[in-house]
């Protein structure tokens, strides 16, 4: 092997494959948008098209990213609870049952008014989450995390909980469901939650942020709605698997939760590099060139492209990616020259479906000294036409190892 | 998710794929054939190509179509007698084991002189059946079904049976085999076939049917030769596997036997839809259509080029071609808007080699507000430069599900 090592950077822009949108006439967001500096690397380099899990699974952002990082995530998924609790900075421990919550507006039949509770945010549920803090039910400690938004995390500790408990989010019906056990085993953790969420109830229905927000007439976040329950997930570290140093750079606690359980460091960003629709993609940028400088490899989760496909707003996914483009643009001007990297999305998210598809999304491998193919631009049928063919997502390290000069040989 | 679900239509055409045939100078009968009714939804969708089961694997019409519908063929086929015999209609039962047949010719030393017995068909075959039927050996019931032209069924009924037996068929050979039991337990039912099949004899050769063949110069059809022994087949229902109701329309018993096992429903056809090269395809889309109406899966198999590709007749093959793209003009401008379209083949069978082969099937995915890709044309060639990319049957299904708005997340 008469090459060196080079370096990897993996950029996700979350959710940014899409179909058909009807304001863009008929084309997807990537092809609609003049996109030079991602084009630059498709035609520095070679295409295709990649499955998340496998062609037609709806993966979410956490299963698509374990894929991503080379995981069987049908292997180690265990709910989505433990991924945001570690996105949100919690400790979770072997033993605890994590859920991921929505603070929401109840009436007092339980009855959801709104399951975002106007989208309320920092501060205030931080406010919230303190003053359900400490609430012990049965001799299981309950504790409550703010997260992104509307979000939050309910972590409880303490002997023989399971997390095979359903979820108390109605979804399309309207009516708080009481947590049930899926396992006889399970009884005290659904209890547990069950009398917790009458009591959070309690407390938050007279709490000062909500009196307030009634009062300015907006709806009060009076109840956690708890659901994807997990316990601690058991996964091989990613930096021992591949054997390199490895860093996120990500704004967003899902993605930084997913990294970490899987080993990678989470690099410091600032507070404007929060995942959100108005995210500092330059910064961001600036971000993963100082990571690279530490790293032997980074991943880098854009969320915006999710947050608009989710609001269906094809329009300001297309600004979006525009801004990433200028974004890329600003990295390359400035990246090393021994890097292998890889550009992707960890799923679509079609504006006309405002969630994920099962679709498979564009993907480009860059390095220099590689073969260039066909494909000359980053989008869904643009990337097609390259000579990557159809992959998982689970190829995708063994891929970048590869063209980093990573790899050992399997035989001789 | 804010779109609604929609209905889906899987069309089969049964064998449609081929390989150069010198009579079409070189082309494929797909290739050949102008078909812009196929074209148009390759046009305005995306294509690819399809294994059935793996490339290179030359797969059935039974296990293909298993792998359609999204079942692993290897783990779940259990020899193709069974499939028959629920294809034609017989109520087979857990313990019981099932045979295929062909009504043959033999001499008195048992070599056969025919294969197909002339191609003998019903009404001859029902009442040689019926001469078969209530033969005991041992303890165990046989009973014979006629199924299409010269095929039938033989079941075993009765304790103690195994379908781990050897097949009758010497293929090249021109002796019927003994049956042979290639387990101890399957000892008494490879005694029971071989007991049956000497009863046969005496009761086929001097039947007035063979009589009344000989007479007139044809080959009688004087016994039955059984391969492909498979027990009661334990397959997880379709409906509940995928949760949307199902039925097939299709004429040959095979499909419908397979169909049926899967646990779709078989659409009533009228008799001129009897999967044979003159089935009226108008009439069989005006079944589709009308199983769309109550469905919210169509499974529907036209079976006439398959038939074409075993007789090795390119020309009869690109005629057959030409009367389903009229039939498919007919349905695309009757369909329902709300309707995911797929198009493909379970098979190639090439004419060059009169029976299946082991290359890709084209493939194509339609449905109103999806991307459209580079493909324009429903062939082999054609539909491999769309992004589909190379896909298996059991990609199918998830798919489609996934157009139809029908997949859950998996994560979040």
């Amino acid at each position: 092997m008469s090459e060196s090592k080079k370096r990897i950077l993996l950029m996700v822009l979350d959710g940014a494959g899409d179909r058909a949108c009807p304001e863009l006439r008929g084309l997807t967001p990537l092809q609609h948008v003049r996109t030079p500096n991602l084009d630059w690397f498709v035609e520095h380099g070679i295409a295709g098209l990649c499955d998340p899990i496998s062609p037609g699974v709806r993966a979410g952002s956490d299963t698509a990213h374990l894929s991503i990082l080379g995981y069987d995530a049908r292997a180690v998924y265990t709910g989505r609870g433990p991924f945001e609790a570690i996105g949100a900075g919690v400790d979770i421990q072997p033993g605890d049952v994590a859920f991921r919550c929505n603070f929401a507006t109840v009436n007092s039949d339980m009855e959801i008014l709104d399951r975002r509770a106007g989208r309320i945010r920092e501060p205030e549920t931080e406010q919230l989450a303190e003053a359900l803090d400490g609430i012990e039910i049965d001799g299981i400690e309950c504790s409550v995390h703010a997260g992104t938004e509307h979000r939050a995390v309910l972590v409880l500790r303490g002997d023989g909980l399971s997390p095979d408990v359903t979820d108390c989010d109605p979804g399309e019906d309207s009516h708080l469901l009481r947590c049930e056990p899926l396992t006889e085993e399970a009884q005290l953790t659904a209890d547990v939650v069950n009398g917790f969420l009458d009591e959070a109830y309690e407390r938050l229905r007279s709490h000062t942020v909500n009196r307030k927000r009634s009062a300015a007439g907006l709806p009060p976040a009076n109840i956690l709605v708890p659901r994807g329950a997990g316990g601690y997930p058991d996964i091989e570290s990613f930096q021992e698997k591949y054997g390199i140093s490895a860093t996120c750079v990500a704004g967003v606690g899902l993605v930084k939760g997913i990294c970490k359980v899987c080993g990678l460091d989470v690099y410091p960003l600032p507070p404007v590099c929060d995942g959100g629709m108005d995210s500092d993609l330059i910064m961001k940028m600036e971000g993963v060139l100082e990571a690279l400088e530490e790293y032997d490899f980074v991943l880098m989760n854009i969320k915006a492209p999710d947050v608009a496909g989710h609001d269906g707003d094809a329009k300001a996914k297309s600004e979006v990616i525009k801004r990433i483009d200028a974004a890329v643009g600003f990295f390359r001007s400035r990246m090393p020259e021994d890097l292998v990297v890889v550009i992707t999305c960890d799923h679509c998210t079609p504006c006309s479906l405002q969630d994920h598809s099962g679709d498979p999304v564009p993907i480009a491998f860059y390095t220099q000294g590689m073969i260039w193919d066909d494909a000359g631009e980053f989008s869904e049928t643009g990337c097609s036409r390259g000579m990557v063919g159809r992959i998982r997502a689970t190829d995708i390290i063994p891929i970048c190892m590869d063209l980093a000069n990573r790899t050992s040989k399997f035989g001789s």
